[in-house]
């Protein structure tokens, strides 16, 4: 069986839990305690070497980790990530940008806002480069659901999964959504999908 | 013809260029400014609306960018990308690792510091953050070198190419590469590839 090892906070591991349940695969889910530094232990570093949650574990005992390439291995052969070459180099290019342009803003803000995390001077500063960035982000964002219902193929794809996990949640990172009709269109279709769950659910 | 947008200076666009070189395809290559911001004029910003390059333009006119899902698309049923399903995840693992843990952290401190930006004592205060983040990637990497010679299924693929690119130049951004001989031998390795080419060539 696959062993997921996550934190029910994360987007990032949020977006493998969804894709697993919308894909009906069954997994053992291992709650790691990110603020204990639980991913940082021997025993997890062994796993992944870089310390970090999602890491799945596979039945031939191999660990992948990064989410967004957990996600492509999971949606080979399925609905969730289309067969041509340039729908696939499209769903890349906006997981790439999810994880530079994107995730670095929105989830680190959320993740110092929501855990407590002591915001010193400098997290102070960082938090408005953090808001500018962010905020770009949603921009571009804004800009092509404007014109498509999903980002790539006209579809429900992996791209979508991958900038859900966190947009959905923006606003506990600082990011006020109202203005962006477009991206809270695309969130309720998102939301709508089949078998979609919530971020709580482990 | 492919067309590329570009800059010289940059690793991502070095990337392209490499991978290009490689793979003989002829490509025109414009050359942008970016410290002009001629990534973000209106005629540039509709080719790609977050403003950054690389950007490759295809033969029918779309434009892709994210370095490394061009150098997926690009390297799609050629020997620098595997065929076996795990060996694409691995190849996609490295290429986030590299985008979120190892570039903006080496990338970055080199830009502003060969770049004649300002380091303001909130630049300073990041250059160590850098320099830290930058550093872990570093050891992240050798301690997977020291097993193997190259990142994924014992051979050269896009994930080296990925890495290498701001890995050979990371001294300019302040990183030694003296304390990682895993990581000296692998730059070698890479460096003698058929058709290598330097950072400078355009």
């Amino acid at each position: 069986m696959l062993t997921l090892y996550d934190n029910l906070s994360s987007g990032n591991g949020y977006k493998v839990r969804l894709l697993l349940h919308q894909l009906d695969l069954r997994y053992r889910r291992i709650e790691l305690d990110i603020d204990k530094r639980e991913t940082r232990t021997p025993a997890f570093l062994a796993k992944n070497p870089n310390g970090r949650i999602p890491t799945l574990e596979l039945e031939n005992g191999v660990h992948l980790s990064e989410s967004n390439a957990i996600l492509f291995y999971l949606a080979e052969a399925t609905p969730f990530l289309p067969a041509a070459r340039l729908d696939r180099a499209q769903v890349l290019q906006w997981m790439f940008f999810e994880q530079y342009s994107h995730e670095p803003n929105i989830a680190t803000s959320r993740y110092w806002l929501t855990h407590g995390i002591e915001i010193t001077p400098e997290r102070k500063m960082m938090l408005e480069l953090k808001k500018k960035g962010g905020g770009d982000a949603l921009a571009v964002m804004e800009q092509h659901l404007t014109k498509q219902h999903y980002f790539v193929a006209s579809r429900y794809t992996i791209a979508d999964i991958a900038l859900y996990a966190y947009t959905h949640v923006a606003e506990e990172g600082g990011f006020a959504l109202a203005p962006y009709p477009a991206i809270r269109g695309w969130l309720a279709r998102v939301a709508a999908q089949p078998r979609h769950i919530p971020i709580t659910r482990g």
